[in-house]
């Protein structure tokens, strides 16, 4: 386990990296816009920072969910490619949404996509490994055969 | 790993889309409600919806930890089932409560009890492989044996 | 894997625990307060109760991934030291925030000081392990050679 994942605990790591960061950033933010605990809104400037870290934490388990299931039954490789992707559209809508709302669209929307590619490879994945498990038939296998 | 995991991998990823179908919601609502962000209240309907959506992203990680637990240490099998149930009574809440706000407790209570029974089935799990490798008592064993 | 995580797994648990125990708190201070859902407002106690369940929401995901590299990568009973550490801090933050705002420092800054140790142990175990498997270069046995 612990061996073939190295990839994915990297991706996971500095992703956890990047949550706390943005964290920090709401932190700063607090102390320029002067918004005292446990206040989270009075300036546009501090709400619009602190709307795009809540979205980050939403997104950030449904994340990881995919990024490992993509990465143990698809490919460790084509996952981590994809996750560090994600981090950087991650990186684009916090600072497009911190200077104007309309600027998150890019990054948002390019996140999405990669999510939504993760959940399919993933459940690609998972299809194929049940199918070999429980009716002992293997699809990639045959694919390949071909 | 990736072997024993497979139900467990599928209920994950299908909770990970139930997530994201739930923020999805919060945004055809910010269209529908004229919420523009990051503005995160305004509506009476739009508040519930808001509200719905990220009391589930609270819950999610706890659901996901005491699912890979109790399937991991207890039954996978289980688990499953209780992980498809749990999505399920998720469901419900996220509608009741986008309807009224007393609408969202059966859910909410379903949802609450699997998340407790999961807890309890893991820490059982983890209760039982602890003294088996530490203390070298296999108590479900001699269970079995009675 | 089921059986050398077991003390990542009862940590894991215990603080999805944790994380239940605050989000119930929420819930008695909603009743004391009369704050009626979807309202997440309206008394400086209230506010300050559920922003200190927010913040551990949001930290919680970043927690669960660095715990479980470290102790993957780089030692298990110490990564469960730190964890319980942990939760021992946010005990100490929750608390401190629901009396007054200026008493959460010392659990926060606690707990951001062993998330940032946890996060370093996990990088320093990963890198050896990707130097071990992909370069053949084994550090953390040269240092114990020396």
């Amino acid at each position: 386990m612990a061996g073939n994942s190295i990839l994915l605990a990297a991706v996971s790591l500095l992703s956890a990296c990047q949550q706390s960061y943005f964290a920090f950033q709401v932190g700063r933010a607090r102390l320029k816009y002067k918004i005292m605990p446990p206040a989270v809104s009075g300036s546009p400037e501090f709400d619009r920072i602190f709307r795009a870290q809540q979205n980050s934490v939403e997104f950030y388990p449904a994340f990881m969910i995919t990024l490992w299931m993509a990465g143990w039954y698809f490919n460790q490789v084509f996952a981590t490619c994809l996750g560090l992707l994600y981090i950087y559209a991650r990186h684009q809508y916090f600072w497009g949404y911190s200077e104007a709302a309309n600027k998150r669209m890019t990054g948002f929307r390019l996140g999405l996509g990669i999510l939504a590619l993760l959940a399919i490879l993933g459940a690609l994945g998972i299809a194929n490994s049940f199918l070999d498990e429980y009716l002992d038939l293997n699809v990639a296998k045959k694919l390949r055969h071909f």
